[in-house]
């Protein structure tokens, strides 16, 4: 059995290998407090220089001396205390619950977070890729996250717009009521709220607002809360969408680091909020971060969400993913630590869940809600009825519960098998990650390897996947890839699995693994 | 019978019955230019000085010199020849397919181009408004311009939706297909291309974009074609949607006079143009414009789209109401005369047309196709497929050819008895649009009558109308409401259109009217 938390395919030789000429500026300062430790001039359980005092010190950037601590932590040099700071720890001595997924930002290009042009053309790069995948004739895509229409219950589906439209004929030829407030249907409101409630959210059905989908609502958000110019804080690395709407919308994206075991580093989005005044919104996917795979742990949705609030910034939550964490435990939302200040907007959308041909989600605004619902009104109107009800009827249903856990089930054994054919094909020295729910893996390769090259050459193949350039405008995950586990793990994907394997250890010069 | 185009309830005395220092200033000036086509100083068949002869001369505004000469030319004063100017006429001789409605701004806030203050809070007073509807107890909407359910052949709609979710039975769970080109369906372009060719429109399938209605198509055109600060062109009045996107994207409106004969003023366009450097896209309805009803003459929507094309601005068209349209005669919308330079972007909706409840429509962008469709995808994502389904196997069918028609016929009844009642109850001076075609009467009332008053009067009485206040920025048409034609003309209406009469008669210290 595996490892439930990460699996590691080969310990990476640390520090030693390559000469420091060629390494990026972070790895030759970690390296120098690596050296630091052999040597006792830092000692176990000493305090690691603050962020600060390494940018002082060595006069560099806020992203390399952020870069220089995960990566000792991530290493095992390092052990975070909250709010306190850095402190040396036994490299040794593994982790409790350890993480094996390391990330090897390709520095070439290093993240400043006020250059402009680093955000400029993520959405021409995600269009050509998928473009690309379009035009090729994809016999297996392992690119995208949408379980396919087989694990879904359509029957169910079908039958409940029949039965709607019986019950309610002439439905969709209504214009939204005027008791209906702007197109939000009493009855999806209703559900919502009370939905919500069993979370911990509490929120007035009147406040729930109707959505095509996240990227609409979260769209949404940012333009209620931002102005062109303004920066959002994001995870690094993040879902492409994201980097999408950020974009479109002339906002700078600043990219924040990301534990795999706790998610968004809440550190260094405080040092951000001390540094950046047009820091205006975080957007975070608390529950199986898209890629990663990781749950914030409540403590640091608490203090994550207390930190916002002294900022007075919006902290948008993307909750879609939630619903599919493995286990009985109730998830908690970001939302659910919301004072009264409302300083958590709130996103749900139910593509993935629940009927990806639907295009229904709901979002509330918090204390920009007024702003939100205005934005969504002036700029699409409200969103479809038939939608609404079909949601509203379908998630109070025993029958959609037993499909999800149904989906979930599924998701797992492709999930675990998927990781298996990895660990099995993959060049040595390959991580990945292995989340408690969810849709993909994120898979990291030794430094060298080009993700963009692999995704030609599988799409030549008729193989999509999705290569790690697609999560982050920094260029810093160009040896990652994101495996979709939506697909039956059969003869066909075992073939493709291995054929991937192959590529990718041929590009860095190993033997193919079987 | 009614003539066919306009109802003159009385004849309006003529810049005479009021003291001159309570008049807007455009019109002090109108009746010095009267006095000199009577003192002879203007001759008959003589040219009137340009609108910029006017502003350097009397030192006045753009607007000003506009409406200067938009109010002679209809008051009969002056008649317009395209591309030269406007040359005095014989007031007393009346215009062929004259209009009888004339517009009265209030100029206590005289409309400056460049005064971002005017184009602040339009939403809040939308929203504040519809709010103030949806609270009241409302029971006759003639505010609202959405055809009610029963005017919608539902039964053939329910059918359609169950046979394609037979034929199809994954559709409510299938993600948007690799094929699909970023979710478009193709049998939806499809149909799109085939039907816009037959109105004179060349676009390819694969250029056609599915949107969820036109304030979404709007929406993203003006954010595909100008950024913040940028200034839009709209008609005057025009639909408050558009108002609403307008605002939403932080652009600021220019609002361009609009003639009920021959709509958008294409004069004030083009020293627009040449006058205000950061103007980057026009906002026209160019058939049954709301909220006039005025169909744009052929000649006109050439000289249009050949000025927008010179001044590299975008002409984005709504051509929403075009399928109202009444009479046999194929309706050529704007883009049937785009160039190869594409400087057309073109907006249909179905949901007044076809389903309200469906959300669907579809745009090309011309020339910035690829930023629309890519801000589509951005910010929302793919359009339901269940719905371009439906709305694609509608449109072709002959039952929906009938429903159309039936529907036409039922709006036309309803909108020459609703004019009848207006003309039997409101106030003496009133006057109004009587389109060929359409959702809505234009009723403008004499000076000193409040719509916004009217609005809160009749809302006690479970009545909603649309004030005037709504059409524009400027606030020049408090003394106008729209009047929706949608709802069936029964006793009930007649009783709520006497009631609306007397109130606004006695506003205006008359007697009530019958």
């Amino acid at each position: 059995m595996m490892d439930a938390s990460c699996v590691c395919l080969a310990m990476r030789p640390m520090l030693t290998s390559v000469s420091t000429a060629s390494r990026p500026l972070y790895r030759r300062l970690a390296a120098e407090y690596v050296q630091a430790m052999g040597l006792g001039t830092l000692q176990l359980g000493e305090k690691m220089p603050s962020v600060r005092e390494l940018m002082r010190r060595h006069q560099v950037s806020l992203s390399t001396a952020l870069q220089v601590l995960r990566y000792l932590e991530e290493q095992g040099y390092l052990e975070a205390k909250p709010r306190v700071g850095y402190f040396v720890r036994d490299a040794r001595t593994p982790l409790s619950g350890s993480l094996a997924l390391t990330s090897e930002p390709d520095l070439s290009q290093p993240v400043q977070p006020n250059a402009q042009a680093h955000f400029v053309g993520i959405n021409e790069h995600i269009s050509l890729l998928l473009e690309r995948g379009r035009q090729a004739l994809v016999h297996l895509d392992v690119g995208g996250c949408t379980p396919p229409a087989a694990l879904f219950d359509h029957r169910y589906l079908n039958q409940l717009v029949a039965r709607l439209l019986r019950e309610q004929p002439t439905l969709l030829v209504q214009g939204r009521s005027l008791l209906a407030n702007q197109g939000n249907h009493p009855v999806f409101q209703q559900a919502m709220a009370r939905r919500a409630l069993a979370t911990g959210i509490r929120v007035a059905p009147a406040d729930v607002l109707a959505t095509t989908g996240n990227s609409e609502a979260v769209s949404l958000a940012l333009a209620a809360v931002a102005v062109p110019g303004d920066m959002v804080a994001v995870e690094s690395p993040t879902y492409y969408g994201l980097l999408q709407v950020v974009e479109s919308l002339q906002l700078q994206t600043l990219e924040i680091p990301c534990s795999p075991r706790t998610g968004l580093s809440i550190e260094a989005l405080e040092l951000a909020f001390q540094t950046q005044p047009r820091l205006k919104a975080v957007v975070v996917v608390p529950e199986l971060q898209m890629p990663l795979g990781t749950r914030m742990p409540d403590a640091h949705k608490a203090r994550l969400v207390a930190l916002c609030t002294r900022y007075g910034a919006a902290l948008i939550e993307d909750d879609s993913y939630g619903l599919f964490v493995e286990g009985a435990q109730p998830v908690k939302p970001l939302k659910a630590w919301d004072s009264g200040l409302g300083q958590v907007i709130y996103c749900q959308a139910f593509n993935k869940s629940l009927a990806p041909g639907l295009r229904q989600g709901w979002m509330n605004g918090g204390q920009w809600h007024g702003r939100v619902q205005m934005l969504k009104f002036a700029q699409s109107r409200n969103t479809q009825t038939l939608g609404q009800l079909v949601v509203a009827e379908v998630l109070g249903s025993p029958t959609h519960q037993r499909s999800l856990e149904r989906l979930k089930m599924q998701l797992k054994n492709q999930r675990e098998s998927m990781a298996r054919l990895v660990a099995r094909t993959f060049p040595v020295g390959t991580r990945m990650s292995l989340p408690a729910g969810g849709l993909c893996l994120w898979v990291e390769l030794p430094d060298g390897f080009s993700s963009a090259a692999l995704f030609g050459q599988a799409l030549e193949q008729g193989i999509r996947i999705a290569p790690g350039s697609m999560f982050s405008n920094s260029g810093r995950y160009e040896h990652c890839l994101r495996l979709a586990c939506t697909q039956p793990v059969d003869a066909v994907m075992e073939q493709a699995m291995q054929l991937l394997g192959s590529m990718a250890c041929a590009q860095l010069g190993q033997a193919p693994r079987s």
